[in-house]
């Protein structure tokens, strides 16, 4: 091949990339408030921080997280769909923590060759759930990296801010009696996919497309299921109770991430008849032959979020009670059971 | 392969990500100001958005970028400390057009296989760049993706929080007459190296380590210098004279960052001989026999960061005067020559 070089031939398509910011603008701009300050600069979005003048100490939080390789299982534009709703609410619930309430979300998207209808699918799933976490979709970066991704590779990071007073952070001690309360998982999130990958599919030997009847459906559907948005549900149970610790359930498991907000001295003991675990986990279970320990330690189990509260404050609307905190003396600082 | 399957069996070594988190810990603090609150959670970082009280319309600034495929020409540990700088700089340069100042950085990290001694460089890289555009490095993600990237494949992203005042943000009318100044690129940044690793390593024939007398140095070094941080250098800027626009010369290159700001019915006109030409931008030329309009639309040229100020104001310390704006009827909007 000889003659002039272009980017394009090199792989980078200019054009493509400004056609997907055209067809991706009236979906971006639905999640924009009054807050979203209009700007002819192309380089950052800007935004008012609604409520910093009633705050005694206002901050800033700020996360970071991807969808890791659950990624690797979608196929149809409709499952990029959900890996955007999926990358939205792996960042804003992370916010959530610290009582920070969600304010602007940004995706880096990263493929080989741009594929606008997947990426097109991711934007839509990344509205929608902005919309549903009462943040502005702000802007993102959309990178076609020939060489170093495959056509068919796609990364997806995403960035969160939030803002929360830093007068009101969650920070009570926690006590013996105190109550666990959880919100329920869609099943397995965006958490613990290479090793569903190798029990399910590997070990297991099932297809994507298998009906499988402790599921109820096809192993895709189960495992592509997004992550849900706790952000209203956190904000209803803070209108009515004092949290004195909260944790999102994602990497290091219902045991990583509880052990996480308890204490030296204190453990979490959760009750295994207080909620229902998806079949999915007990299928995990048992085609890959994974310890009980193991399990708890890379998935969420079905329990997504975790909050606890005084032992009188425990009936909250769309929360499940599923433990308390004891005493922790040798123990573990999850006991399961 | 029989046995009890586990996540490190699975290829995420979730030890091997708390050893990295923890030889790291030091190098990230030592960006944290006094504004960085502690707190317990694990789940996002929180800082105290300084100043905001004496503006008169505070506006948090947000952008996210990467460092492209800039990523396949590092080998050595130094050159990833060379990429996290560059990273850093992708962002914190963008959030200086609208004229923020720089708050806060997050980084995310993916990997087929976590790499140590690779990604710690990348982090004491991230960290110096930070302290350099005095903001945080408030967190991050590093996630090992097992099937979903080679183990040599690393992905890059970041993402960068600033505040400015919306009172105050850059918006005067450009006008014929008006000063064209700029930053000095310290080569390619991190754009555009699909077009130059074709035209040097394919069309050229070069190797990485081939001394290039042209260049006065090996190809690698040239082409892995970081992007500088331009923080500093607007900051002198804007304390002395009224920027009416400015922009941050990445994707798009010098014409396309260019074309951005100047409105319909002007141009801008830039004055080759105002300003060295790094000779990289003329081998790229040569051996890709790539069109002068196509390198300007690619590449910087030299020109890393563009301010447009009124024609009385353009002598600034450590700024290049490299052109004006004019009418453009029936130009170019960015006329090089």
């Amino acid at each position: 091949v000889t003659g002039p070089l272009t980017y394009r031939g090199a792989g980078v398509d200019i054009d493509a990339a400004t056609r997907f910011l055209d067809a991706i603008g009236a979906v971006v701009r639905s999640t924009h408030g009054p807050g979203v300050a209009a700007h002819g600069s192309q380089f950052a979005g800007l935004i008012r921080p609604e409520g910093w003048e009633q705050m005694g100490s206002p901050l800033i939080a700020a996360t970071c997280d991807g969808v890791g390789t659950k990624v690797l299982l979608a196929r149809r534009p409709e499952d990029f769909e959900g890996l955007g709703r999926d990358l939205v609410a792996m960042n804003v619930n992370d916010l959530l923590p610290v009582g920070a309430t969600p304010l602007l979300f940004l995706d880096y998207l990263a493929a080989g060759r741009l594929d606008p209808e997947r990426l097109e699918a991711a934007v839509r799933g990344m509205a929608a759930a902005c919309l549903e976490a009462h943040c502005a979709l702000l802007g993102g970066e959309t990178a076609e990296m020939p060489d170093a991704l495959g056509d068919d590779q796609l990364e997806m990071a995403g960035f969160a801010v939030g803002l929360v007073d830093g007068d009101r952070l969650p920070t009570a001690a926690l006590r013996p009696g105190d109550a666990v309360l959880a919100l329920p998982a869609t099943g397995l999130h965006a958490n613990g996919f290479s090793l569903a990958r190798r029990a399910l599919l590997e070990r297991g030997g099932f297809g994507l497309d298998d009906h499988v009847p402790e599921l109820g459906r096809t192993l895709a559907e189960e495992l592509l299921v997004p992550t849900p948005i706790y952000v209203d549900a956190v904000a209803h149970l803070l209108a009515g109770v004092e949290a004195k610790a909260m944790a999102h359930v994602t990497g290091g498991g219902l045991q990583g991430r509880g052990a996480a907000v308890v204490p030296e001295g204190l453990a979490m003991r959760i009750d295994p008849g207080s909620h229902p675990v998806p079949p999915v986990f007990d299928l995990i279970r048992a085609c890959g032959e994974v310890d009980p320990a193991e399990m708890a330690s890379t998935f969420n189990m079905g329990l997504g979020f975790l909050a606890v509260v005084p032992a009188d404050q425990a009936a909250v609307a769309g929360w499940l009670h599923v433990g308390e905190i004891v005493d922790g003396e040798g123990a573990e600082r999850v006991a399961i059971g």
